[in-house]
C-alpha cells in the first residue's frame, strides 16, 4: 500500500476516533480520552527513557490514567469539588515508585514523571470539564476548538508554504523547529479568528463575537506554543516521532501537541469570563 | 555564639513565623506563605542548578509565586472554580522560557521546572484552602496538622534513637536514609496518633476519634514519604541541607519536606469524607 493511502486511511480513522469520543455518549469520551491519556504519557516518557521503559515511567503512566479516571469519575457524578482530592492521592503514590528501588531510578526520572502529570495527565483530566454543560454531556465546545486548531495548523501550513520558504523569510524559533515561517504564524492566526468567528455564530459554539476572536488568539497561540513545547522535547531526545500508533503519522502526542497547551488556556479564559 | 543558642533562637524564630501566619489574619498568612513558596521553589531548583540559578529556574520561582497568588487571590474573593484557570495560565508562560534560549536551557531542566510546579507550588497553593472555613479566616486546621506532623517527627527521634539504633535493628530505607529505623517509624506513628486523637477533642480540630485516627495516620505515612523523597533529591544533587536560611537547621525544604506530602495528603481525606 503506497505511503499515501496509509496516511490518509489512518488520519480518517484518526479523525472518526476523535469525533466518537465527542459526538456519542460520556461512556466513549471517557474510554477514548482515558486510552489517549495511557499513549500520551507513554509516548512522553519514551522521549525520557529511550527504547526501554523504565519502572518509574510505568508507574507515572498508570498515575496519568488514574488522574484522568478520578477526575472523569468526579464530573460524572457531579463532585467538582473532590479534583483537588484526586491530584493530592495520586502524589504520595507517585513519590513511592523513587523510593522502591533508590540505586535504580534517578532524580532526573523522577522529575521527568512529575513533568508528565502537569504537562499530559493534568490537561487530559481537566479537558473533562469542557463536556459536560450543566451536568449534561456535550462535545461540541470541545470539537469547536479541535476545529479552530486545525484551521490554525492549515493556515500556518499554507501561507507559511505560500510565503514563509523564500530565501531571507522570517523564522518563527528557527533553533527549534527551522521550517515554522512568521508568514505561517499570521496565516494560522488569520485562518483561525477566521474558524472562531463562524464557529461563534453557530450552535456548536455560540459566543459572542468578541470572545470567539479572544478564543482564537489564544488557541492559536496556545497551540504553536505546544507544538514548539514538543519539538523541543523531542529534539533534545533525538527523535523525529514521538510515536507510530498511527501510521504515517507519527504518534499521538505530535497529534495532540498543540491541543495539550491550546485547549488548557482557552478553558482557563472561558473560566474567567464565567462563558462555560 | 555557640551552634546551641543558634540553632535554638532561629528555631524559634521559625516557629514564631509559622505561628504568625496561622494566628493573626488571612493577610499575614497569605504574605508569609507567598515567600515561603518562593524559598521552597528555590532550594528545589538549586538542587538541579548547583550554585548558579538557571534562567528557567527563575521563571519556575516566579510562577510557583504567581500560582501560589493565583489560588489565593481565588480563595480570599471566593471564586474557587478559577483554581483551573490558575493552573492553565501559568502552563504557556512556563513553557515560552524553553523557547527563549532553547540551546542554553536542557529539556532536563525544563522537566525539573515542572516538577516544581507540581512538587512545591501545587501543594502550597492549594494548602490555603485549608485555611479558610466558610470564607473566614481560620488557621486552626493547619496548626494542628503541623502540631501532628511535629509530634510525629519527635516520636520517631526518641523511639529511633532508644530502640532503632542497635545493630541489626531494621531500616526503614536505608539506601535513602541510613539512620531511619523502622522502630522510629512506629513510634512516630504512635505519637502522631496520640496528637491527633487530643487534637480532635480540641477546638482546634474538632474531628470525631475515628477520623483523627485515619488523619494521624495519613500525616504520618505523608510526612515520612515526604521526608524520604526530599532526601532523595538532595542525595542525587550531592547536599547536605537543601539551603542555609535557617541558620543551623538547613533550608526551609528541610523543614517542610514532611508537610509538603503529608497536609495534600490529609486534605484529600477531608475532602473526600466532607470534613471540611
Amino acid at each position: 500500500m503506497s505511503n499515501f493511502w496509509i496516511r490518509t486511511i489512518s488520519g480518517a480513522a484518526y479523525f472518526a476516533v476523535l469525533l466518537a469520543a465527542l459526538l456519542i455518549n460520556e461512556f466513549v469520551f471517557g474510554a477514548i480520552a482515558a486510552i489517549f491519556t495511557g499513549v500520551l504519557a507513554f509516548e512522553f516518557c519514551r522521549l525520557s527513557d529511550g527504547a526501554s521503559l523504565k519502572a518509574g515511567s510505568v508507574v507515572s503512566i498508570v498515575a496519568s490514567v488514574c488522574l484522568f479516571a478520578l477526575v472523569y469519575a468526579c464530573e460524572v457524578f457531579g463532585m467538582q469539588a473532590k479534583y483537588v482530592s484526586a491530584v493530592f492521592f495520586l502524589m504520595p503514590v507517585m513519590l513511592l515508585t523513587c523510593l522502591a528501588k533508590p540505586s535504580a531510578i534517578g532524580m532526573k526520572t523522577v522529575a521527568h514523571e512529575l513533568a508528565c502529570l502537569i504537562y499530559i495527565a493534568l490537561p487530559m483530566s481537566l479537558s473533562t470539564t469542557l463536556v459536560f454543560r450543566g451536568g449534561e454531556f456535550d462535545g461540541s465546545l470541545l470539537l469547536s476548538f479541535f476545529i479552530m486548531i486545525c484551521c490554525s495548523d492549515v493556515g500556518a501550513y499554507c501561507i507559511g508554504t505560500a510565503f514563509g520558504q523564500k530565501k531571507g523569510s522570517r523564522k518563527l524559533c528557527p533553533e527549534v523547529s527551522p521550517l515554522k515561517s512568521w508568514a505561517g504564524f499570521w496565516g494560522g492566526l488569520g485562518f483561525c479568528i477566521a474558524a472562531g468567528v463562524i464557529l461563534g455564530f453557530t450552535q456548536l459554539m455560540n459566543i459572542p463575537v468578541i470572545h470567539s476572536v479572544a478564543l482564537s488568539i489564544i488557541i492559536h497561540l496556545g497551540g504553536t506554543l505546544g507544538d514548539l513545547f514538543e519539538s523541543r522535547w523531542k529534539r533534545d531526545a533525538g527523535v523525529k516521532d514521538s510515536g507510530r500508533i498511527i501510521p504515517g503519522h507519527g504518534g499521538l502526542l505530535d497529534r495532540l501537541d498543540s491541543s495539550l497547551i491550546a485547549i488548557p488556556a482557552a478553558s482557563a479564559y472561558l473560566i474567567l469570563f464565567n462563558l462555560w
